[in-house]
């Protein structure tokens, strides 16, 4: 038995055909998105705005569903009607506006050239006004429908998003008849729901993005809504009320579908979940796994029993029964921008390629702990966890006239490191467990450089997943389970998942050091970041010097 | 009547041929120094060390002179018989050690490669532990010794180069009998002295770097020395009782010298100045004019008739009687990196050249103020006025995943205006009258953009020195003065010197928004210069977006 895992991507959407028995990749074929740059829609006059054609989902969809099965084709046997279920996931929260027909606005030819009508990208953050007063309102009318996503509701999220575009391009907001998360709407398509109330909702999204949970009947009730602004409580109408763990299928295929893919119709689609949360089933995940999926941004997740019970952590991106695996709360993480941060120092800035990217890792490389002199704050992107806060920026300080790209690219990757550990050290903070850390993602497979700094920063040994594509992997589990090849999603796991042979553990000599510039990129997180409000900052470039010296032992 | 100003800067050496009548450059010769990295003698082990070869300065003199006048030789009749005066001025505090003739040690085969023997550039840092002793001792002892020179002795200046000498090498030290200023020794060299004592020392460098003031006696007493190390004390006897203004001379060209260079010997020398102070002179400087040298560095000077009383202030590099004019005290201020801050980042990260220089500053000028929404702190070489801290590194913050280098570019320029704005806020603030800024150097010239910033930023209306060498100018004048071809200073400055046609003007929308980002830089640098150490930062990143927005029109 078979099932294909299908991953929705930043800038392309892979498909990936997986063995059930044993996790063995038959096939993979990856589609970049035509539209846009590298994929995504830009407005060079506001650098918050992030936009996706619908177009290309559907396009990738069946190019990459076809790729993967023909390299699968006769490996082993196999064939595409050993197929026995599909799996999604895509980024998220990225909202797109659908009509009545379930039809993408951005497919229909008066919406296709307007930017609010296409998909609203994880990154966008043009509804930073909207996020904070949500936050406001919250806070004074329903706490509690923050208290589990960090008490702080975010620009990238759905009710921010929709609410700017009724605020922004309200023509789009009226055209709409509901909003779909991308994770939902591929499922959807796929199985062929032709009307929104009929799209099976994943509680991973409706959980970490639209404050929906049980305990308070579902989504935010309508006077809250309304609160807000009235259009959005009586949009609720046409949202959904229940959403789904991965236990539940989304539906089966459908015959057009079935035939644009090459695949038997009726097989069964598994829930839709964001790219992380079933790139942690791929990694493994179980109670005491930090699971970090480290790629353009970070994202890391973590399950506990939900026989436990788990207290809110201020600054964490979501608390969600079933998020990730069912039966289990879902906690999520994660920083805004990490490979982003290295791509913007190497490309944007040094104007140079992958082999710019390789010389500054060897060149910095030979260099120790802390003698750069430099200290940077990783948000260029904004702060997800631990501040929620889209409208921090980027810092470095401790530059000489002598300071060196590669110096500043290590400074760079240091500061994702003190970024990661802030998030470690806040979850532990609040009683859960982190026994390990298993990395996934291009970064954490190739740039050894950063994982011995990720060790020596966080004190964690840090492990890598087995496979390359944990995200499609874990959506190929899904519907594995769903489809009966594994009782459970744990021994689906134990059968499907590994981790590479390789290892980073922490060294001393360099984890006192770091300890030292932590404790120095705290003081600028948290005056930066607000925390503190009262800063002594007057040591901080010398203590940076004095730093310097010791480990050039000047 | 013509006499030759002779200036030594950090790379090169340039002779200036000058009319005495009318100002007029007959001639001009610039020489690189050969030895080292441009010109400096550097560690890759230790950034804060620069020494330069004196080998580099005698053979630059002969080459820079010789050719100066060849230039000249025949223009309206010119020989070099018409040269009537020489002058001499160069970097500072930069000291070299000397035997008992009044040999450079850097000159004799036993000290040739070895580091300490050799001038320690005025750019040398390795000192700042003997700086920040000198200091505190001084606060101890003798407060009055700091109180002209901004209350903080610098790791710039002569006593602790000296003293970092005796610790670091002391074999140096002691095969030193005594140390010169290279501004009071070139003029020492072509006078033919071949004793320390002997050598007429001038004020400027006194005053300026040594503690020299009539008030207390000349140099620091030799208690005070002997609590620094008794070796100091016992320096002092080899170094000099009285120091000279520009109404003196550092003695008459030797028949050698007179040869290597083609004059008639016998001919006055003027005592020797640092390039800014001859360079304001040539800038035209009377009370009420601010002169301000943009090079590499920044140094900002003004003069305040002797019969008035000037205040201590804070922060300032020195309040000298007869530093730059005899009869005024000298005021001086300065930036410790300006234009190699911008070096540092197009060629050092960059890794451009003067194209690249070019196409930044192109783009840097289709930015309005704030839009980048960068800020940084001009500190990569630390900061001499108003903080006198050596020990202080640099600062950006702002940056997102589309920071462009040339907004990095502008963002840099802005700041070092900002550092200029903080100098002349300072020196108004203490009752000394700002009229007029007056700039000269090569950024001043060609940079039209950092002028007009500096405008902004500043609220002056910017004009530059028409001659592109106002330093070697300056020495010429004051040679000229002292050979008679002019009854004072003031004279010679009126026929002598003259401004561009070109200034720059503040601009009151720009005004309005450098106001607002010039707290937020008085924010950082207050917090991080340690004038602040409560600093509440929580809004410097949201301010900048809010600014950015506003410029970008949002």
């Amino acid at each position: 038995m078979f099932t294909i895992g299908i991953d929705y991507g930043t800038n392309s959407v892979r498909a990936l055909v997986v063995r059930s028995s044993d996790g063995a990749e038959f096939g993979s074929a990856v589609v970049n998105y035509p539209s846009g740059t590298q994929g995504v829609l830009l407005d060079p006059a506001n650098h918050h705005l992030a936009r996706q054609h619908p177009g290309d989902y559907l396009f990738g969809l069946e190019e990459s569903v076809r790729g993967a099965l023909a390299e699968a084709e006769g490996k082993d046997g196999f064939s595409a009607d050993q197929v026995v279920g599909l799996g999604v996931d895509t980024t998220g929260s990225s909202p797109l506006p659908v009509d009545a027909q379930n039809q993408a606005l951005g497919l229909l030819p008066e919406w296709k050239s307007k930017l609010a009508a296409q998909c609203w990208l994880w990154k966008d953050h043009t509804s930073w006004r909207e996020a904070q007063s949500i936050t406001q309102r919250a806070a004074e009318l329903r706490p509690q429908y923050i208290a589990k996503c960090g008490g702080t509701y975010s620009s990238e999220w759905f009710w921010a998003k929709i609410w700017r575009c009724l605020n922004s391009a309200p023509d789009v907001f009226e055209a709409a008849h509901s909003w779909v998360e991308l994770a939902d709407w591929v499922p959807s398509v796929l199985a062929g729901v032709t009307d929104p109330r009929l799209i099976k909702r994943g509680v991973c999204a409706a959980g970490h993005k639209a404050m929906y949970a049980e305990d308070w009947g579902g989504l935010p009730d309508k006077e809250f809504l309304s609160a807000l602004d009235p259009k959005l409580a009586d949009l609720r109408d046409r949202l959904y009320d229940t959403a789904y763990d991965a236990s539940e299928a989304a539906g089966n295929l459908c015959a057009d579908w079935a035939e644009k893919l090459g695949l038997k119709p009726g097989i069964p689609i598994a829930i839709g979940e964001f790219d992380v949360h079933y790139g942690a089933i791929g990694c493994g995940v179980t109670e005491g796994t930090l699971v970090k999926v480290i790629g353009t941004s970070t994202c890391d997740c973590g399950v506990v029993s939900a026989d436990k019970t788990v207290a809110d952590i201020p600054g964490i991106c979501g608390i969600v029964k079933g998020a990730i695996l069912p039966g289990y709360y879902g906690i999520e993480a994660g920083q805004s921008a990490v490979g982003d941060i290295f791509k913007w120092w190497v490309e944007g800035v040094c104007k140079g390629d992958a082999a710019l990217h390789g010389e500054l890792t060897r060149e910095a490389e030979a260099l120790r702990p802390g003698q750069s002199g430099l200290l940077a704050l990783d948000w260029n992107n904004g702060n997800r966890t631990i501040l929620v806060d889209q409208l921090l920026t980027g810092l470095l300080v401790g530059q000489t006239l002598y300071t060196t790209r590669a110096e500043i690219y290590r400074a760079l990757i240091e500061a994702t490191a003190f970024g990661a550990r802030a998030i470690i050290e806040r979850i532990r903070e609040y009683g859960v467990r982190i026994d390990r850390v298993v990395c996934t993602g291009g970064i954490a497979e190739k740039n050894a450089l950063l994982m011995q700094i990720y060790a020596d920063v966080t004190g964690c040994t840090m492990q890598v997943a087995a496979s390359s594509q944990t995200c499609a992997l874990g959506s190929a589990i899904s519907a594995a389970v769903l489809a009966g090849a594994h009782p459970s999603f744990e021994a689906a796991q134990a059968a499907m998942t590994s981790l590479l042979p390789v290892e980073y553990t922490p060294r001393a000599a360099e984890q006192a050091t770091y300890e030292e510039l932590y404790r120095l990129y705290r003081d600028l997180h948290d005056s930066f970041g607000g925390l503190s409000r009262s800063a002594d900052l007057s040591g901080v470039m010398k203590s940076l010097l004095e730093i310097k010296s010791a480990a050039s032992g000047e």
